[in-house]
């Protein structure tokens, strides 16, 4: 499936810039391949008192939740990776939850904020992508203009306190040949997922349907062409699914919050 | 200063052997050196009331907090590092504040405990001293059988609720030549604070006195040596004595909780 959108004109926007236009409402797509260069971000927003433990769960979960942000309670500005900003209005499209069960898909969610709601700013792969393309490895689903493709596994993060839950990924078809330059590009950013958590075989990590994801869209896999799976902040959505505190809030899938930081800020080497 | 132990015999023992000597009080010393090629951890306990806090200003500081485990409230198993183990009695020498101030320097902690305690095990940098030796750079605390010298900076933290304060750093001297290589061992390591905040003049990061360590013992800087800086687990002892939470419990510096998992599993390459 191919969306309606086309991202190469805002390819070299600055995030403020990008965010004031998202806050407009001028763009309400998938934002991978937007502000090349510049970190993305997944969002999850919790009352105070679930707070603490999705703190505790995301360090024992680093992969799929490294957490870049975290705001004051009821306080709107993500201050550490993009002053001035709202994440109540500044992500395309959220999603708001009620006891587990998705209940809106809003382009806003300043009526439904509440001052004891603590969001918690999470590494995404869209920051590696540009170091994959550095290395000369293509994106399908940019080159696809469609969003990336996630899947719910068979992984089971490590619980903590009334949070649990399974992984979910994201997935890259890459060349054979070009596995191993991918493993290492992605490889330097632990904090935006870092090396992937698979590759090859999607039943191995209890993908039922390659070309059914969960979240997102399909993109074809080419002959020889492995597919590569990177844990993927989508994850605590499915740890909303199964835990279903009373009341959430999380950015639509592939819909995500842009920061000012480089990619680079967050390579460790 | 030379301190009256050895850790040669013990540079092979596995975590659990050495955790259940420590609990016995048979070794009371800094534990650099020990169960070679194993994580060492420091330790911060805080009422849940301040947990919270603290898993923020970890996660806004990941240079010198990085959180390898948290433990239940009111439990002493690192259920993740070191299953069977107990935070209250396998460190050979415990710090306990009130109001910021320390009051008691016990090998044991089981009096003072509650509750509602919580414990975080940080990341040590004597995790990559096994990578330091295996790149051929000698350390010369080790040599010297004596602790590591720690220094308060005046690097500060980003605060994170009740919680601020100044960076600590570990020191180690290192020829000149072999700098970029210490650079490049450590810096795969960022969980156990992986590359040097600052390398040469002590003054440009605020220490005065390169031989009055605040923390540890002073160590010769040779000719044609550099002093290179790592942030340091003890940061968050001067985080407490600024803070001034009204309790508190952390190790001694240099007398860390050694976990079972290897330093390779905390490398990212």
């Amino acid at each position: 499936m191919t969306l309606p959108f086309d991202v190469a004109p805002f390819r070299s926007a600055h995030p403020r810039e990008m965010r004031r236009l998202i806050r407009e409402e001028k763009w309400i797509y998938p934002t991978s391949g937007l502000c090349h260069c510049h970190v993305q971000a997944n969002l999850i927003v919790l009352p105070k008192e679930w707070a603490y433990d999705f703190l505790v769960f995301a360090q024992r979960n680093p992969k799929p939740c490294p957490i870049l942000d975290v705001t004051e309670p009821g306080d709107g500005e993500a201050k550490l990776i993009a002053p001035g900003s709202d994440v109540r209005t500044d992500i395309p499209r959220y999603r708001v939850w009620k006891d587990g069960e998705l209940i809106d898909e809003p382009t806003s969610v300043a009526k439904y904020w509440r001052e004891d709601l603590v969001a918690f700013l999470l590494g995404c792969s869209f920051s590696f992508e540009g170091a994959l393309l550095e290395a000369g490895i293509p994106i399908r689903h940019i080159d696809m203009n469609c969003n990336v493709p996630m899947y719910v596994t068979n992984i089971q993060n490590r619980p903590a306190g009334r949070l649990s839950g399974p992984m979910v990924v994201s997935m890259r078809p890459v060349k054979h040949k070009q596995v191993p330059k991918a493993v290492l590009a992605t490889g330097r950013f632990p904090a935006v997922h870092g090396a992937p958590v698979h590759i090859g075989d999607p039943a191995a990590i209890g993908i039922k349907n390659i070309d059914k994801p969960e979240f997102g869209d399909p993109v074809e896999i080419r002959e020889g062409e492995t597919p590569v799976f990177w844990a993927c902040g989508v994850t605590p959505q499915a740890v909303l699914m199964k835990s279903k505190p009373p009341f959430a809030i999380t950015h639509a899938p592939g819909h995500m919050f842009i920061g000012d930081p480089k990619d680079v800020d967050y390579a460790v080497f």
